[in-house]
């Protein structure tokens, strides 16, 4: 890792620069397989299965009887793990259902706005070294919260041609039915366009590598609405003497473990912290089964030590980390001045792991300083949001001249007319009612 | 206008199509530009300003001068009817400002989500046939209430090197000051990257041509966040037999008059209203200004019949239009199961023109069957939402073992650990007040 003591503001720009993700190169790798799946549906599917995952698939669906089957096999103490983590997000995400309000804006004018499930929803699960099931509950949970009506979940197949069982127990707690044994970028095509097996959705989530990514974003210039565009996992620690540096290690390396292109940042006010914290995750990376990743991804990583806090928290900001722990004193009063974070944890008993599958906020993030402007997954995303009006013929009369001034001025003579029409008959019937 | 009698259910989805737009083709013209753009900073914008506006710019930013200068050319009528329109804007939008909720998810553990203003944002305004003022409210008040700290307005100049007077205006009313006479691609490519004079933002708002909404597209796979991939405007209407075909005619031609490429749909449950409303149109067709867009937007356009309203409903939800009116009987019932809609007029007193520019409710919304997945501009569009927790070491414990099980089952070691190093240092410090 890199230790910048002290460093410039001026600085700060270069430091916080995301190792470079150049996806775009895949746009052209990508584009044909999209356009493939879009023509020959089903059949493009079983020939990139073939392709990439070794798999001849005889069928596409998960069956009922996989699922029951894959449910045996996971043990009962992870099931338990992830009822209570289900309990959790549940009770985080039903909390954010919105009222709707009516205002009257003047005086018989009513104006509301309504949450509406998005009808038709796709998730994408990604396979690879490990079953990603705790993925399948941050969307699947708020999904069904929403009222979704239709769920379709993606995932690739094992070179056996099997979905993991975690992640079939997961879906089948969550009350998914629509598993279908895709992985890649065909699986965001199958879900955008639609296929024989796979019925296409309005909205894709879910994180994935970078075919997949690249896969969401083009099918996004397609009207098709994605979360976000995913990148690499982060984590920044803001820590100052009250912190403890084996806890700070163990969470630098609990975000670096995930992937050899994650990033890791220190950012203390307390200079010895920075040697013992080195120190540190030398002696814990020792035991990690992921630990070539981890200290790869530790290349790629930063130590900040700069004068106060506030200062610390200025850095931060610029950098806008998916995940941000505060390990201070007091650490309230700097989370209430966090202006760009995905998801943040405060005090010492708040590790990154406990957002990540259990406390019940969302783990799906922005990363690569998206959070600057994108959320995180929350029950919103699966939602649309309606605005409606109700006008009286007396708020009609209020707004009447203002529109028309507007609309002449706009140049739109007929949007004028439609208010001095509906004035007009307004005028007949009152007339008619005085005779 | 095609008129459809009581078409089967099955060919809807041949009805509902809208006219073909593709955009994509223009993706080779603009990459350029923006390429240009994002290495050549002013210059590059001088250069197109010349090229596409044929206007020599000397200076980008608009002065002190030229606003104090515009203000005093718009007409006290319009001024007042901006300041209505505003006031009705703000009072709807800023009822929508969410208070933050603590949920204790389980015993020790708080959580919760604080929407947090997008620090910098960029608005784009077209220039054209008519000045849209009336979008810069609609964009700039919410960003004002949202709290958004650096706000950029970009609209092209005219001939003489100029920016309409209203929406100077529009502009100042709302607070906004850095304003740019730079329009087109090159104008989002400026703020999505910055320029000498540009500074670069995080979100891009407004609508705009094809070339402007290709640009907002590209720029949104580099990371840049943008509102919503904006198309042709468009209206339905669901109509029963108390609703009147002169109202409706006026209606739909409010909505044809936007654009030669603009959809409007009748969908009415009373025979003889089809006549009517086509005769009426042709009426009232002759005075408008803007008839030959009006007419050819007609082309586009259609008119269905269907035996009852929940039919009508079903129709217009496939369809998922950016406007709904409905004029029937009890509309409020209607309005209550609509699923996808940008915006909701009830009743006879709310023609679209009412949230185009006074009733409160916003004018950018999702078109091109968008609303099935997006919303329309709300504060919400300015900010973001980060989540918070608090653990306390109680709250640990709770959760600790469902972490510990479910990072193994992820084969995430260092997640598990950096639980279990937090429950050791506890354990140690619980260790040393007992002794």
């Amino acid at each position: 890792m890199r230790e910048f003591l002290y460093p410039e503001e001026s600085t700060w720009p270069e430091l916080i620069k995301r190792p470079s993700q150049n996806i775009m190169q895949l746009e052209q790798e990508v584009k044909p397989i999209l356009k493939d799946v879009k023509e020959r549906g089903d059949e493009a599917l079983k020939y990139y299965s073939k392709q990439f995952d070794q798999v001849e698939a005889k069928s596409l669906i998960v069956s009922v009887y996989e699922i029951n089957q894959a449910q045996k096999k996971v043990n009962p103490a992870l099931k338990q793990a992830i009822r209570l983590a289900s309990q959790n997000i549940e009770k985080f995400h039903r909390a954010q259902k919105e009222t709707v309000t009516r205002i009257e804006t003047q005086p018989g004018i009513l104006c509301w706005q309504k949450s509406v499930p998005i009808e038709r929803i796709g998730l994408y699960i990604p396979g690879g070294t490990a079953p990603l099931f705790s993925t399948v509950l941050m969307l699947g949970i708020p999904a069904k919260i929403a009222g979704c009506s239709e769920i379709v979940l993606c995932t690739p197949p094992d070179r056996k041609g099997e979905v993991d069982g975690s992640i079939l127990y997961a879906a089948h707690s969550v009350g998914i039915q629509r598993i279908y044994k895709v992985g890649g970028a065909q699986a965001i095509a199958a879900m955008a366009y639609g296929t024989e097996s796979i019925p296409a959705v309005y909205k894709i989530f879910g994180p994935g590598n970078q075919y997949v990514t690249m896969a969401k974003l083009l099918i996004s210039l397609e009207c098709v609405a994605i979360d976000m565009p995913a990148g690499p996992s982060e984590v920044a620690i803001i820590a100052d003497h009250s912190a403890e540096p084996d806890v700070i290690a163990a969470d630098l390396l609990s975000q670096a473990e995930h992937g050899s292109d994650s990033q890791v940042l220190l950012v203390s006010t307390h200079a010895p912290l920075l040697a013992q914290v080195k120190e540190s995750i030398l002696f814990q990376l020792v035991e990690l089964p992921r630990k070539k990743i981890a200290e790869a991804a530790l290349r790629n990583s930063i130590l900040v030590l700069l004068d106060n806090v506030s200062l610390a928290l200025k850095f931060v900001n610029m950098y806008a980390p998916e995940h941000l722990i505060i390990m201070t004193e007091g650490p309230q009063k700097i989370a209430d001045k966090v202006q760009n974070a995905g998801s943040v944890f405060l005090g010492k008993y708040a590790p990154e792991s406990a957002g990540d599958y259990a406390s019940g906020t969302n783990h799906t993030l922005p990363t690569n300083a998206m959070a600057r402007s994108f959320s995180g997954i929350s029950l919103d995303s699966f939602m649309k949001k309606i605005t409606f009006q109700d006008i009286s013929p007396e708020g009609l009369k209020n707004i009447a001249s203002a529109i028309v001034t507007m609309a002449e001025a706009e140049q739109l003579q007929a949007h004028k007319r439609a208010v001095e029409m509906r004035l007009e008959k307004l005028n007949d019937r009152l007339d008619n009612e005085y005779r």
